[in-house]
């Protein structure tokens, strides 16, 4: 537990709104949306620029206090979650779009800025900003940062890393790191690339510096009916392998449907489908008039029974409500959602979403899924009552055996929700241990006393012990780093 | 100097072919393509495959001996320059294509492989391998990784790191790291981002994993021939203001113009030309059709007198000609060529040019300008002869003056070439003191006895130190680690 005096030298620097200590003030930080596990920070900082925060972190250091950083909280690995104790220091007060420069097209913002805001600040210049994670409204462009975050036009556009110019960060000491020259980017040892995705284990993000895109000429949406599941997984492993490339391509399955369909994000899907198949197209008018004719003869060679076409942003606002409304849709279902989140091979799209909904249906828990079929990134979604500790305990396990079966088929553990707590344990299905070690050596070296988010990402034992005691599912019981 | 006991150890393990100990056979070692610094390593060491590399380097550490990874010696930053002693660890007898795998469109090489052999190897399934340095009949793809190389087609498809998708390591102890499950790129910490672009300071890669793209289904190829220099740039400017997206955009310079007419080389370009520019465009047909459209208004526009296109292989090939000799045809000029790479804002390239050509007048010395303008990457090459030490003291001082020029201006100090040895204490023009220290612990984390390529990349004093000395021309004395 830190010191009176250091509670009373951050009360000070940061005021009533900056360092909260009361309890139910703290109990909004206690997990983030994985929310099956959960523990109370010891405070909440939250400061107001990159001084502030450095100076938060020099107080800190002073008695070696773990530290958590949090953006908006919507991580959906445990990421944000204070498992090993310490205190959440909170980006969401630093909330400046600090520059937007349209003729390099960077953007330049604070941590806390939400990603929906930077997207509808460049509009104004005829920019956009790619990422799209489907927590767009609410996650912040640090927290995006920190977990290398994707979203469904990530499979023409790339993810968070593809996009990132420049970074300030804070590391564990205190220390203000400023990468944030853009012109910088390539120059020396690629600290700033290796700081992308490192899930707050280095240090505390406060400002961004990010590449912004012309806005397309024209977009168009297109919605694809299919009478079977692997029929829409065929189509989309075809037209990738022609070298298509629509900026987004997702599937929602039957119960995705019926979940949207009842909800107020209906979209007018129709209920007897077994598949929808969205897609964007983006580019020169030509551009978006060849690719629409090739991806119409595809989708229809594999049974596409019917297409619906919209330019109109009113009309394409709501072929992609039911989509983005999907994850609110299943509140409907259960009080709680475990969003799964692997990569399969594309080839195997379809085995692996059967075989998710098959490992869910033997332990008694709905599947349902919606994912980014382009980039082979699946979301079984599993709807669970936390307050039900044998649900926990089943959908823990068919997190686990999910993973297994993908990594069996030649897929991977995340695809964009980072490791945190949840993976943490399932590194060692797919790194040896010299591989670990080396991550773990580049880790200590920006923080040495390992108090920079503890408990996450790197397994905390070795996996040669852990595979003796208990392959593929260790749990997430030890939490120190 | 290393003891007899290991020499008799290295000779056992590599045989007369992989350990070369007479100073004819190591001479060649002595620098890379800089020319400008020179040491003999003390041996030549040339593994022929992973394990072998790792028990060279388990070796060497027995006795601390530093190494110096090296690939064909292409490099033009001095990198592969034994500057500070020990040996050199050569990749070029590693030169097998293990595998290539269409379907996932990956390729995983021996990190010796010739960059154009892996295309020619590609072709074969109707794909090709993006990044294309000038080098690239000679250059390694080991190399090419250490190096982030770019190359003309870097405009669309992006330098090296774009491409990486595993990398198989030796670090100074000689452990192998092995990264090359393409998969888990982005699992866990980006190690094998930071290793990208570093510059032989972190280990010795030995296997590469890359992304192979699909040929595009036409490519065309445009020549536009400017009496000015300065309506040429301008004219790059806004095509890319513009939003257009050739895979290439070169522009030659008067006197480059010349020495490839002068030479076998001669492609044709007209004598009276102040600068050609040299563009390849890929894509669909109408794709294609509709950019070479967009570019010809812009072209003309821009005063270009005249405009050729071709789209047969051979004529093609022509056309490129003159850009792919271009080094080769400066040779007439003079025995050496000195390739500055530095990075101009794309709004100023006309002005970074003229004054680099300013620079190197007053100092007496020739500039050719060869560069890859889409990407804002200039190359003035300065033709000299390295036996007289004053054009070699004049050429080091264009090279610093041009780099100065360029950052006060928004540039940066190196597009693809790598900082190497002679950009190392320029560093202090773009980094302050506490962003190299993180450069720093990062490198030491993975490399504790700073045995791996020393002198290079970072500087060897605090730059506080080196400003007060002697700002921003320190010269390359001092190489010691």
């Amino acid at each position: 537990m830190p010191s009176p005096a250091l509670a009373q030298d951050l009360r000070a620097l940061l005021g009533p709104q900056g360092f909260l200590e009361a309890h139910p003030q703290r109990l909004s930080y206690e997990s983030d949306a994985l929310g099956l596990v959960a523990q109370v920070p010891e405070w909440v900082l939250l400061p107001s620029d990159t001084q502030q925060a450095a100076e938060c972190m020099r107080l800190l250091a002073r008695e070696g206090v773990c530290v958590v950083p949090r953006g908006a909280g919507t991580g959906l690995s445990g990421g944000a979650t204070p498992v090993a104790g310490g205190v959440s220091v909170v980006t969401t007060r630093m909330r400046k779009i600090l520059d937007i420069d349209p003729v390099n097209r960077l953007a330049r913002v604070q941590a806390g800025v939400v990603n929906v805001e930077l997207s509808r600040a460049a509009a104004r210049h005829g920019l956009f900003y790619a990422p799209d994670p489907s927590s767009q409204m609410a996650c912040t462009l640090g927290g995006n940062v920190a977990e290398n975050s994707g979203g469904p036009h990530g499979f023409k556009y790339g993810q968070t890393s593809r996009h990132v110019r420049g970074l300030v960060w804070v590391d564990a000491r205190g220390e203000i790191i400023d990468q944030s020259d853009a012109r910088l980017d390539p120059v020396g040892l690629d600290v700033l690339g290796l700081w992308i995705g490192s899930e707050g284990m280095l240090g505390l993000v406060t400002e961004v510096v990010l590449d912004l895109l012309p806005s397309p000429e024209v977009s168009e949406s297109m919605l694809a009916i299919f009478g079977s599941l692997q029929a829409a997984c065929e189509a989309v492993t075809e037209l990738i392998a022609s070298g298509l490339q629509p900026s987004a391509i997702e599937i929602l399955d039957k119960l995705t449907i019926d979940a949207v369909e009842a909800s107020v994000f209906a979209a007018g899907y129709p209920k007897d489908a077994e598949a929808v198949m969205l897609m964007d197209l983006d580019g020169s008018p030509a551009e978006v008039r060849e690719l629409g004719e090739q991806l119409e003869t595809i989708l229809k060679a594999h049974g596409s029974r019917e297409l619906r076409r919209a330019t109109d942003p009113e009309q394409r606002r709501r072929l992609w409500a039911g989509r983005k409304g999907a994850y609110g849709a299943m509140g409907r279902l259960a009080p709680d959602l475990y969003v799964a989140d692997v990569v399969a091979p594309r080839t195997r799209l379809a085995e692996i979403v059967a075989l998710s909904t098959a490992i869910c249906a033997e332990l008694g828990l709905p599947c349902a899924n919606v994912f980014h079929a382009g980039d082979g990134n699946l979301h079984p979604n599993i709807s669970y009552d936390r307050r039900d500790a044998d649900q926990v305990r089943r959908v823990l396990l068919a997190g686990q055996r999910i993973m297994a079966a993908c990594v069996e088929r030649g897929g991977t553990l995340t695809g964009e929700h980072g490791v945190g707590l949840e993976k943490r344990d399932a590194m060692c299905m797919v790194f040896r241990d010299e591989d670990l070690a080396v991550q773990e050596r580049v880790r200590q070296a920006l923080d040495p006393g390992r108090r920079m988010n503890p408990g996450k990402m790197l397994p905390v034992r070795g996996c040669r012990e852990m595979r003796t005691r208990s392959p593929y599912l260790p749990g997430m019981k030890e939490y120190d780093a």
